[in-house]
């Protein structure tokens, strides 16, 4: 009961915990390329064909045999031959749209605009290179290349190229599901009529989005009191079922602190780093029952946000089985006023990013109170100072992690 | 049939569009803020109360005047007499949980770990300042302030300050619903057997996840064939029913590129910019039927993925009434190697970057050719070369949107 005797660094912890989770491949499900979007590929995608899969134009025009238009120009065109043939001769040209198979003993394709017809003849002003307005079989993708390795997030980019490549189905992760739970008995559900005392509470909702954001799917586990047989029933319950448990609250060192032991209760190893040297977020605990991840936020919603982004995401990039941890996007800016950070804590001071020119400014938001949710949506980033310094100069270069757009000023 | 007279400039295309568009405010609708992650708001948020409601401990420990405190130290404690009273008195301390309201006469809090019970009594090892360890009723959110602006996208963040402040439902903007065509004799859907001249169709999977990503619903209207009454009707349909249309494919120059006419017999103004001075996505066209957008893009993969960032994105922020354009997110990167660009075309670079240490690499992702979309996923972001620029140096600082995610290089 009298504070954390010892503080572990955020980095240590994490590995330590990454390295005592059970953590198995994530289960494969396939399911429609239309569907895909932000899922985590479960395999290697290798391309069975080349793409385009035959040679083929890339505008529209007239294909034909780039030595025959050596020396043409808008003064001094060269006349062709219009053919229907499937097989382009010296002198011939054969009209084709753009995506069309080029016709044999053509190399090249004269766009429709630099060409004229005149008498049934075609007349070309301009000289092509081989291979000119051609796209190359083979020349997007190679038969046999990788073109998605496994544990790659899709974006729009990569299912066009599954359906590019005639998939119509994907194998992805199937999305870890996470129990959340918040214990406190000072909390209610939003919406209901709290009496003087009460708080209403914050931090399900926003730890759910945050799994969501990153492609896991949260599963409620609502309020718990602060009473030791009910936290250990929901925890228990969410771990029997569900791949991972976030909580909120109940794990700093006062009495009605009971996450940890209540964890500690179900099972090996239970809790294994507690005390992070780390601001905010100090109290995050770190645990596993039986190799499944139990992740103990502070009830401070700030300190539950920042929690998460240091220990939940690198947790949930695991079990979707990205090969690297994913960052959020991060940019270089100038700080535009000194802050004071604590020696021998990591901490998160939460900026708010503007751009102007090609420049990027961060503004530290100030605190109020480090309970303030405010801060984080007044905020759209953090600077992280390391344990070794004690603070941030006015002008200084520092690298923001944004959760929020950036606005530009004029 | 002779190409593009003269081509616009995409700024000055994209506020010609915009000014003919007749979007007005976007419907609201009411949702559980459970769910609104991503959406935008579509109504100021004007806090009710203040938050904290009451002054609150955000400690486990002791309530207390901080004025008793003084000269306390681990070498000479304070002794304070326990009470359970609702009011504190000189000399007097209450134990309290995080969360709980301060009691009447306390203005600090002493945490626990600096606290010793010896005889019934509490020691107090540290001195404190008046409104230590409190969180004052209002720090927060003042009761009046505008917590969320119309217009703004929810994050996580924004979801837990609505639901601390009470709120279990939140108005959001109504899903733009976005007709998706694309249009082509040579398309046929992936996951069919292609004859040899086939290419499966790649664009609609590709628009509807973009538009997706902004929080728009796309409407799948298929692929046409390339004959004006198919293309008439189907557009005719989508724009009965819809908030936009987006179409792929035949808007060049060539004889089947029949969208633009298409769309000029549903209505006024019809097209209004056709021929972009921009590399890729030159033939895209903007239009617009009794005020209704139409954005008629390449059918190329890649022009029609640049056409939509140009166009869609700001179409999709105008349609949810977002008050400014979102960007993606950007970083200041040094250019890798020198880059070739035409004067006279805002040209769209795609480039994958890279972090090592705290700075950003682009190393521009050789074409292979225009059409190749795999440029898209072998890149994770695109630099913006100015219409009067002809190219980017080795070594120098240019501003990269990202798409994708960036890797740490060790």
């Amino acid at each position: 009961m009298k504070g954390f005797q010892k503080l572990t660094s955020a980095d240590e912890a994490l590995q330590k915990w990454l390295s005592v989770l059970k953590i198995s491949c994530p289960s494969q499900v396939t399911i429609p390329v239309t569907e895909a979007l932000n899922r985590v590929s479960a395999a290697d995608v290798i391309a069975q064909e080349d793409l385009p899969r035959f040679d083929k134009s890339a505008v529209d025009g007239y294909a034909l045999r780039a030595e025959d238009t050596i020396g043409a120009s808008q003064f001094k065109p060269i006349t062709f031959s219009i053919t229907e043939s499937n097989t382009i001769a010296q002198g011939q040209a054969r009209q084709i749209w753009t995506g069309n198979p080029l016709p044999e003993g053509a190399d090249a394709v004269v766009m429709l605009e630099n060409t004229q017809l005149r008498d049934g003849k075609l007349e070309v002003w301009v000289q092509l290179a081989k291979g000119g307005n051609v796209s190359k079989k083979g020349e997007d993708v190679k038969k046999g290349e990788k073109i998605i390795a496994a544990g790659t997030r899709l974006t729009p980019y990569h299912l066009a190229l599954l359906a590019a490549l005639g998939h119509s189905t994907v194998k992805v992760a199937e999305k870890p599901r996470i129990g959340i739970l918040a214990t406190g008995n000072e909390l209610i559900e939003a919406g209901a009529e709290p009496s003087e005392s009460q708080i209403f509470e914050s931090n399900r909702v926003m730890l759910s989005a945050l799994c969501r954001e990153l492609g896991a799917e949260p599963v409620d586990f609502g309020i718990a009191k602060d009473e030791l047989s009910e936290i250990t029933g929901k925890l228990r319950a969410a771990l029997q079922k569900y791949d991972a448990v976030i909580t909120s609250g109940g794990t700093s060192v006062g009495g009605f602190d009971l996450v940890p032991e209540a964890v500690n209760s179900l099972g090996k190893p239970g809790v294994i780093a507690h005390g992070i040297a780390m601001r905010p977020a100090m109290p995050t605990a770190l645990a596993a029952v039986e190799g499944k991840p139990v992740l103990i936020l502070s009830g401070n919603p700030v300190a539950a946000a920042i929690g998460f982004e240091v220990f939940g995401r690198p947790l949930i990039c695991r079990l979707l089985g990205t090969p690297q941890m994913e960052q959020r996007p991060a940019v270089n800016a100038v700080m535009a006023r000194r802050v004071a950070t604590a020696l021998g804590r990591k901490t998160f001071v939460r900026v708010c990013v503007t751009r102007k020119n090609e420049a990027y400014f961060a503004e530290p938001i100030s605190a109020r109170g480090s309970g303030a949710i405010s801060t984080m949506t007044r905020s759209n980033g953090f600077v992280i100072v390391p344990e070794n310094r004690e603070g941030i100069a006015e002008g200084e270069n520092v690298l923001v992690h944004l959760f929020g757009s950036v606005e530009e000023e004029r």
